[in-house]
């Protein structure tokens, strides 16, 4: 209890599976067995799901020498939800590890069809990836990164700490930053060529314990929230794309609240009247994605920004009962709304202007600021 | 809608105007108007609106070279409103860009009559114009620096550091940050010579934008909320002026609400116990200048200090018409007083005590703190 | 008003002296002599007043050097009320100031009868102390740390530090870093050796007012609440202890409520499942023993953990008549829950199950999990 699974729970037991009983001790067998019973028929298979809560459109997160089959299986096929995948370039970047990323640079090598054996050849086979991944209806870039990386670097030193990293050496923390400056510098430049939507997710430490990454893997849940300072860099790093006239769709979503306010002021440095609200401040994401976490992203973006610009809700969750998350942030915004109203701090009068920006945040902004 | 313009907004088309309408596009263009003809009448002059607001005293912000002459005319001319000059000497401190730092230490010469050819020189100038601004009433001092600087120095230090910007050199981070830890102390000590409050506004970072700064210029409002870690330099440069005894009044201003608890108990390192609430934690500011951002800098001065000595609320907006956002401040104040009574958390009891302390916190605390 | 103090003095006069009326100008001096009078009885000696609270166990704060003379004799004399020891090894660890460290280790040698010349004896003489504090009952650690100390460190590399430090050398602050984190790590050890339970209270800012420093000395309340970034390292110190597998059932108490996020999910990354909510997130403390800190703490541990598993509150208030806060406590907890009920975000038929958990994080979690 007041752990957001909780509701998030019996969201998903009443809207999939109209189970309305609380659950505890005494329910949870008979909770089990009914839901159980329901899972076995076609109405609840993943396609089944997706139907069931009205589902357009869902992106995926792709590894860019990912082949993306099933995406053009499913296209091919004429599935009547959108399924696109999502430029995710993170082990692009990932040059802490000379001997894994050298494995990774054959593999892109393998699936770009290009011999990458300096930085100009990483760049052309990520093209032609970037490209590839735009054929098959990407309109989405997503970055994992820790800070934001922002360091000043020229072409040459970048070439020089690709054959080093490249040769199999261990790079200094230096030209590490610097890489990975430059990586997600010309990558946001791909996006911004097509006109995508770049994503930024940071602020997370990962791979806390050794002991149960050892036993189970990188991404298993051992991660948590960090401390970083992160605005200087965010803002060279903006700053330069929107010097180079060459900043795309952003959205940039933090995992520690006690940034909030200052990410909720950094979007307002690079609006430029291009795209309604193009540089959005991201829905409350992981482990603020729960009530306190979405009021507090949503009042932040109120007070120092223009909350009715904003695209609403995303969820990475990899749940097919994940959907009502959706309605849940829906819920809560209305809350957030009606409270308003009922304390005076809005009118009560303005019901109907204020019923159509629930409307766009939960689906018009999104729908026509991603192009879906 | 909860932007913290739609409240003032609404609260200056009503007191200054009389609109009760509610503004959107249907009543847009009358309203426009409405106010376009009453802002012709002489009611709706600058001074008619500062009578109008009950106005009593106004501080400006004036760079030590000012001529302050018109502070001057307003004075000689009787006007029944004090209009106070306040001394902002950020120009003073700027040596990250040696030519713009001479021309400015140019300036300072002619206004002072003093030739600055040295460190020495500088303070004698600066002590110069700091006597001048007392003679035409400044009781305050503000400063517009990123964090607080309090590194070590020697005297033959700074005197170095000056020459070499003087010669047009740049300077390294270090010295840097020893120059401005110097000018910062000093500026201190000259206010508390004069039983002057010094104020001080950090955290933001100012002029993200570059291409926007080349069009429009400094300080046009690309600047936006920054993260930096102050708590340590701060109590280091109060405790330097406690030690010597040379503290002045006080008031600090954060621009990121995390730190607000850190500010809220850092004060009370410094109260000394010669003036009630000596060392005071600022009103919610810029962009913290909103219901949320005030109540969340209230509620951590209520917990963590005593809110009766809060000399209150401070706006630097430029606008005649930005007067009503005193009196936001001061519902919200009060709002915040009501629900604790209603939710049992003050007793209704002492409804005299509580009105007692928002008169102080609205208006006799500030008159009696500045010496007004 | 609105300060804690106003809540925990009302709370304490009804409590423990009957008082209802409230405290201001005109109620004082009846109060002060109807308080004096009481205070001059029997009920009210330090036992008494134990006693009327129902007080179970009290866990002091010593150092390492202590006699316990004082545990021992109420020990012996049979005292109904468990007074136990806490081990606070901070000054083992405060090798900044080598004379008053060496000092430290002389009376360290006394008690424990073991002659320290080098890192080892350090070893072997708090060792033995640890064994001397078990034996008198204690069950915890504490640790008042600015912030986590997790550099890496070679045995070797201590030893030499130690005899530099013991010779009367200043330490680089890089040597200071590895001792600490040596000397955290070691003591963490011998506490999960024992299966105590450890604390760290961390984030402070110490002694910042030399001048009362000077007058007062340390630790006498001009102390205020620092900023530091510490999720990197408290993550690496836990990490260590966990793949050594020597984590001790831990407390992490935060000074600034910007980490209380972060700190919430950072004990997820080592929670084992030997011991419910094995790692803790420790109750609002100092700065934020009051309701808005307790209850910033509550949502966080509910939004990010598990609320249910809360060991719930501590104070190192040193007063006899600061038991009422505990009190005060179990109200803001109950004050959230029924304020979810009334909201409609926890269902009211579930009230047994929930007023259950209010037990369980008033008194039977603690007393489990510390084998009281």
């Amino acid at each position: 209890m007041r752990n957001p699974l909780y509701h998030w729970t019996h969201l998903e037991l009443k809207t999939a599976f109209g189970v309305e009983e609380l659950l505890h001790p005494k329910t949870a067998e008979k909770i089990y067995d009914t839901c159980t019973k329901k899972l076995r028929t076609p109405e609840f298979s993943a396609r089944g799901l997706m139907k069931k809560y009205n589902v357009e459109v869902v992106c995926t997160t792709d590894d860019p020498a990912d082949s993306l089959e099933h995406h053009i299986a499913l296209k091919n096929e004429g599935f009547e939800i959108k399924v696109l995948p999502t430029w995710r370039p993170d082990k692009a970047m990932a040059v802490e590890k000379p001997v894994e990323y050298r494995a990774y640079l054959e593999k892109l090598s393998e699936v770009s069809g290009i011999s990458i054996l300096k930085f100009s050849d990483l760049m052309e086979a990520l093209r032609n990836r970037h490209d590839f991944f735009a054929s098959v209806g990407c309109k989405l870039s997503d970055h994992g990164i820790e800070v934001f990386y922002a360091e000043p670097y020229t072409q040459s030193e970048i070439e020089n700490i690709f054959d080093k990293v490249y040769g199999g050496d261990e790079l200094s923390k230096g030209e590490i930053l610097k890489f990975k400056s430059a990586m997600l510098y010309e990558g946001a430049v791909m996006d911004w060529e097509k006109s995508w939507t770049q994503q930024f997710h940071y602020g997370a430490i990962r791979n806390n314990n050794t002991r149960l990454f050892n036993q189970l893997g990188a991404d298993t849940g051992f991660d948590s929230i960090g401390d970083f300072n992160v605005a200087k860099a965010m803002s060279r790093f903006f700053d330069q794309l929107d010097k180079d006239n060459k900043l795309a769709k952003t959205i940039i979503y933090n995992l520690n609240p006690k940034d909030n306010d200052m990410v909720a002021t950094m979007i307002g440095n690079f609006q430029d009247g291009s795209v309604a609200g193009k540089i959005q401040f991201g829905s409350g994401w992981w482990f603020l994605d729960q009530k306190t976490g979405m009021e507090a992203q949503m009042n932040s973006l109120s007070n120092l920004g223009l909350l009715s610009r904003f695209v609403g809700m995303l969820t990475d969750s990899r749940s097919f009962l994940s959907y009502p998350r959706h309605e849940y942030f829906r819920r809560i915004l209305c809350n957030l709304l009606g409270n308003d109203i009922e304390n005076g701090l809005l009118p009560a009068s303005e019901m109907k202007f204020i019923g159509e920006m629930v409307e766009n945040i939960s689906y018009n902004n999104a729908k026509n600021f991603f192009n879906f």
